[in-house]
């Protein structure tokens, strides 16, 4: 379970947090690193030295240019971020979180992926969008900024309880891991390439409709992200919505090469 | 009840750990640090950086020559440790000691130590013997070793968690009756009137794009629905899905009396 969690550091300043959240996940017994854009070496003395033993996590961690390349095959994203957001997003506390995790992590492909933002200004309103839910460690309103090898310690801290207690293996756990929606499902969830070229794909009919104009978004794409990122669509469901979009396209003369897209499901 | 844990460190090596604990501390709405013996400057820039603005934290700790002086007033010791010690002593994990700081900070003169080593060796049998209790923070046996000021940090958070529990009482079931995402939602949920009569415009719209037969049905519409009810759509954003539905039956030319009921959003 622990090696299917991915950690992912978005723009980090400062290399000492990057080797502070590689020793944190080794200390918990993650190993799944990936770094987007650093914006210093990620792999520096100062990293190294807070890695304290850790180096071969860092040494691993590729190192990519947005979220899409870091998180395109997994099955939950969740981003840290702090609770007040203009556009509400389902919330889980860290022990929410754990919890899910032995739900989550059942399938040969499920994977999650825990997304933390920037030391200064955390994750983008786009970051925040792109997840299915958001995660906030409980802090004093007043002082409510953990360091971010900190905060990857308490989810790593959460996330190694949840595997302990799996590895207890009552009959009900064994039941529920096996059921992301409270059943056994007949589909394996779509992940997070499915989802976007879904997105991609739903917009261009919208805007073909004359229903969204980019110039003035009004939060459209937000409020649909969020809506079919909480039903977290499995694949069959997100084939049919790619299917009745290429057949809206038709009635409405796409072009050939979006009709083309439109038909990768 | 923060104001009455105590965090005790002993031994420190790097300040910049005793401002991380400072900054931990502050996090979770823990104020009272004491310092034992620490081996280098407990205020050095490294140390009120690694605060990075709980330095009133870093300013008010006493720095004492022992164990003894610093926990003389507390009513509960509790000493991290690793697990396995040649004398066994009573063992909690983090999340039973927050069980307990509820029941253990009751009367006015209780108050509660957490004590942690050195960065090399931890805390000694002589203070771990003057503990009533050791915690242990689970973590991988092949590599077992937290920087200090996270382990501070996930104790810290355990303690938060107790507090913010001993503050909620039965209002909680309340409010998670007006969360259904884990938060406050900005907009009301559908109802089943408001559903179904989505449902029905949507099945309207397949069907006169081509995609839906209603005689040779293929679940599509089953799908449809267990889709969008696990989502449990709000009000705005049934009125845009009916919008977006509404869009379309005007590209592919529906008739008046559907395209007026379209209309009801």
């Amino acid at each position: 379970m622990l090696e299917r969690i991915r950690v992912v550091l978005i723009g980090t300043s400062h290399p000492g947090n990057i080797g502070g959240t590689a020793r944190a996940m080794k200390n918990m017994g993650l190993s799944d690193l990936a770094l987007v854009a650093p914006r210093g070496e990620a792999r520096s003395a100062d990293a190294i030295s807070r890695a304290s033993g850790a180096d071969e996590i860092l040494a691993a961690a590729p190192i990519v240019t947005n979220l899409e390349e870091a998180v395109a095959d997994c099955t939950l994203v969740v981003g840290a971020s702090a609770r007040s957001r203009t556009l509400p997003w389902p919330m889980l506390t860290p022990r929410a979180l754990g919890e899910r995790l032995s739900q989550e992590l059942t399938g040969p492909e499920a994977r999650v992926a825990l997304v933390f933002g920037r030391e200064d200004t955390g994750l983008t309103n786009a970051e925040l969008q792109r997840c299915h839910a958001h995660v906030h460690i409980p802090s004093d309103p007043a002082f409510s900024s953990l360091n971010l090898a900190t905060a990857v310690q308490v989810l790593a801290y959460e996330c190694r309880l949840a595997w302990l207690a799996s590895q207890e293996g009552t009959v009900t756990a064994t039941i529920e891991r096996q059921q992301p929606f409270g059943i056994d499902w007949d589909n394996p969830l779509a992940d997070h390439g499915d989802l976007e070229r879904f997105f991609a794909h739903l917009e261009r009919v919208l805007i073909a409709i004359d229903f969204h104009d980019p110039d003035t978004p009004r939060q459209l794409m937000a409020r649909l992200r969020r809506l079919y990122l909480r039903a977290r669509p499995d694949q069959m469901e997100i084939n049919i919505l790619r299917g009745m979009l290429t057949a809206m396209e038709k009635r409405v003369g796409r072009s050939p090469t979006a009709r083309h897209d439109g038909e990768h499901s």
